[in-house]
């Protein structure tokens, strides 16, 4: 395993985390369909590149005056595991401070 | 039943095609996350004000190198009822021309 | 002037709110970054059919720990005249009780 | 440098890429509205952390019968620098062979 290669599959870890938040972000949420937008959010990301895993939470919803809320990034926690190259890379989507933090949480080849 | 509440709906129903088409085109799609996403949409922009049916259908998917595509608006077919005050309106998103159509279908109070 | 073709700019008015909306929340947003943003939101709905004008403003920024905000449904106040066979419709997007709220503010002929 | 600060550099080369591809395809275009796409494409990824540079050009438009485009990830030529912890890396998304690829061009400390 060469290190350019453990850098590639963090840099592939952090395409995707940047695309799932940026993709879903906005999206019109209530308690009746957080479960199917957590699913559709993981199937989604599953079709990219090197993903191998993703398990997506939704939670922290404050519905306004309709009803509804829309989808922050610090509702998201999300788990995910990339493969590149023979080295796996998993990172993390997490509130943290008020913030929602992308973070790898762990590298192995 | 006046005419500017009619107005009222037309407008809030363009509004709901709207939001969906900008917030979900750009997803990662394939085969496999069709219905997912279908469902997912559906039930996101039910939560809005004065949806009270949708049936989202995505068709024409023609994936990459990677075995996935993006959802592009002219995949969209959309049938959307909005009800505000009495008024009905029946709209669609559909592919016309190659482009990707936003009209409406009925109008009933 | 038939009312149907002033539903149609209703309607038209209504898409333009919502493609504004979704497209651009979520968008990191500073001070040093408002004006940039507000000029390419007014130049991109600019380019949708039925669109004469459009003046869009960014308030309210609550930076966070690294100095920089997303921008959020409530931040944006905008104008928006459409005009299609016709019917001129003025609509807007503005904050009011905390919801951001989207209405029709005149139509004429 | 620890080879563990080259591949939080990388992984954060990685979100910024992602968050600016679905923060901004879909957005309509025309060539009219290139340039400030591009000036508040760039002025936003400026505003995350550990970004130091950016350049954002946009190619390749195919207007509609209405005259307009929407942004496609194929039409984005970004280059982009990342520091942190001292670490230094350059990154692009770019077409290639009709998918818009990204990628990392180098890594210096």
């Amino acid at each position: 395993m060469t290190i350019e290669q453990e850098m590639e599959a963090c840099f592939e870890a952090g395409i995707k985390l940047g695309v799932l938040y940026h993709q879903f972000v906005g999206t019109p949420i209530s308690a009746d369909s957080v479960n199917s937008l957590e699913t559709a959010i993981e199937d989604s990301i599953m079709n990219q590149r090197y993903v191998s895993d993703i398990h997506v939470e939704i939670e922290g919803l404050e519905p306004n005056q309709y009803g509804y809320d829309e989808l922050g990034g610090t509702m998201l926690d999300v788990e995910l595991v990339v493969m590149k190259d023979g080295v796996t890379v998993e990172a993390v989507l997490r509130e943290e401070d008020g913030y929602p933090l992308m973070s790898i949480e762990n590298i192995s080849s």
